[in-house]
C-alpha cells in the first residue's frame, strides 16, 4: 500500500537539498531499474508494477510496494507510462584511484542535466570509468541526469571537487583541453591516458584550469557554427581519442 | 506598445498548428535574434529593449515593438534574462539542390526537439548545409529547436519529406547508416559526399530505409553503454567523415 507519507518522501527526493539530508536519490523507468538492480547499488525502496515485478528479481533487503502504472504517475519527474521507480542509496564519496592507462574526464561547470546526463553516458560507451566535477556542476543524482545517462551512471563513477585543488594536486600525466587554437585532435597522439577537461556550455574552460593544460586541442571546424555542444564535443573528443588518434594503433 | 493581440499572436506560434496557419516562428535571445537578422529570413516583428536596438541594426520592413526586459518574460518560450525577440516568416519548403560532392543528413524520425537542434548545430559545425527529415522528425521551427541550434538554424536547410520516396529516387551515391555490426567508422574511406541516416532516438534506423543503405557503419565502443544519444553519434560520424576518415586525406 502506498502511502502518502512515501509518496511526499519520493516527491522530496526531486530536490537537491532532501536528498542530501537524505542520502537517495530516484532511478525512473523500467530500463534504469534493471540497471540499477544489475549494480553494487544499494536499493533501499521500489514501487513496482505487477508487471515489472513478474519479470525482475527484486532485491530482498529492499522495501518493496506493489502499485498501478496510474498510481506511479506523477510520482516522479517525468510523465513517461513507467512501470517502476525505485529509491536507491547515494554512495560515500571516495577518492578516486586512476591509473596511468586511464583517461579521465573533469567537467569545469557542466551546468545543464540532459548534458551532465549524455556525458556520463559517452563516457561509458568509451569506457571511462572516473569523472571529476566541479561543485557546480550538475547534480549527478537528480532525475534528468539519471534518466539522460540511460543507465550508465551504475558504471561511471562522479567525484565533485573543487578543481583547482584536484588539478593541482596531480603529479605528472597529460592534460588535454578543447580550444579554438588547439591542435587537430585527429592529428594529436592522445597515447593511453590522462585528463580531458570540458569546458562550460558558455565560456568554455575557465582561466583558472586553462593553466594546467598540457596538450591545447581543437576539433576542425568546416562550417560556420561558432562552437559545439559540450557533450557533442565530448564525444568527438572521446571517439578519436579511442579509435582515431594517431597513437591509438587500430586503424585499418 | 505592446497590444494583447499581438502578445497573444506570439504566444500562439508555440504550438505547430499555428506556425503552420501564420507561416511564422519565433527566434528568441540576442545571439539567436542576431544570425536571423544576418540572414536572408524574412523578419517580421522584432519585439526589443531599447538596448539591444541601440546596438543592432533592425530590419526597415519588421514591426519593431520597443519591449521592457520584464514585458518580454513570459511572451517567449524560455525564461531567459533576454533583450529580445522576433518573429520571422518560414521559408515555402523547395527542393533541395545537392551536388555531388555534399554530404547530407537524414533524419529518420529524431523526436526530441534538442537533439533536433544540436544535430543542427553540429551539421553547421561541418559545414553540412542540408538536412532532409521525415515528418514524425521534431518540427525545425518550434522555439526549442530554434534555441539549440545557437543561430545554425539561418545556415543550415530542412526539408520534411516521405524519406521512403526520397531515397527510392535517389539515382546514385552512397548512403551511410549506423548499425552495430557495421564496420568502423575509423576504417571507412567516406568519400566526399553521400547521405548519413541518423536513426530514431529509440529504434535506430527502421527496417524500411535500411534497404537503401550502401555502406553498414560504427562508432566503436570501448565501455558497457548500449548506445549514444542520436546527437553525439551525428557529432562523432560527421567528424569522422570530414577529418578522421581513411578518404579525408588531412592526417598530419
Amino acid at each position: 500500500m502506498l502511502s502518502k507519507a512515501k509518496i511526499k518522501f519520493v516527491k522530496s527526493l526531486q530536490i537537491k537539498k532532501y536528498r542530501k539530508q537524505e542520502q537517495c536519490f530516484v532511478v525512473e523507468g523500467a530500463k534504469s531499474v534493471q540497471e540499477l538492480l544489475n549494480s553494487d547499488f544499494d536499493t533501499v525502496l521500489v514501487l513496482t508494477t505487477k508487471d515489472f515485478q513478474s519479470h525482475n528479481k527484486l532485491p530482498a533487503s529492499a522495501e518493496v510496494i506493489e502499485v498501478t502504472a496510474r498510481e506511479l504517475e506523477g510520482i516522479g519527474e517525468f510523465q513517461s507510462n513507467d512501470s517502476v521507480l525505485a529509491v536507491a542509496r547515494i554512495p560515500d564519496p571516495v577518492d578516486p584511484a586512476i591509473g596511468k592507462d586511464e583517461f579521465v574526464l573533469v567537467l569545469d561547470d557542466i551546468r545543464d542535466p540532459g548534458n551532465l546526463g549524455t556525458i556520463i553516458r559517452a563516457a561509458d560507451w568509451f569506457g571511462i570509468k572516473t569523472v571529476i566535477a566541479s561543485p557546480e556542476t550538475a547534480d549527478f543524482y537528480s532525475s534528468k541526469v539519471i534518466t539522460a545517462t540511460m543507465g550508465s551512471f551504475t558504471r561511471v563513477g562522479i567525484f565533485y571537487t573543487d578543481l583547482s585543488v584536484y588539478m593541482g594536486g596531480l603529479q605528472d600525466g597529460r592534460i588535454f583541453g578543447a580550444f579554438l587554437d588547439g591542435k587537430n585532435i585527429h592529428h594529436v597522439n592522445f597515447g593511453t591516458g590522462g585528463h580531458v577537461i570540458i569546458g562550460n556550455e558558455s565560456r568554455g574552460i575557465s582561466a583558472d584550469l586553462t593553466r594546467f593544460v598540457t596538450d591545447k586541442i581543437t576539433i576542425p571546424r568546416f562550417g560556420k557554427a561558432e562552437s559545439l555542444n559540450a557533450a557533442m564535443a565530448t564525444a568527438i573528443i572521446c571517439d578519436v581519442m579511442r579509435s582515431g588518434g594517431l597513437g591509438a594503433g587500430n586503424r585499418g
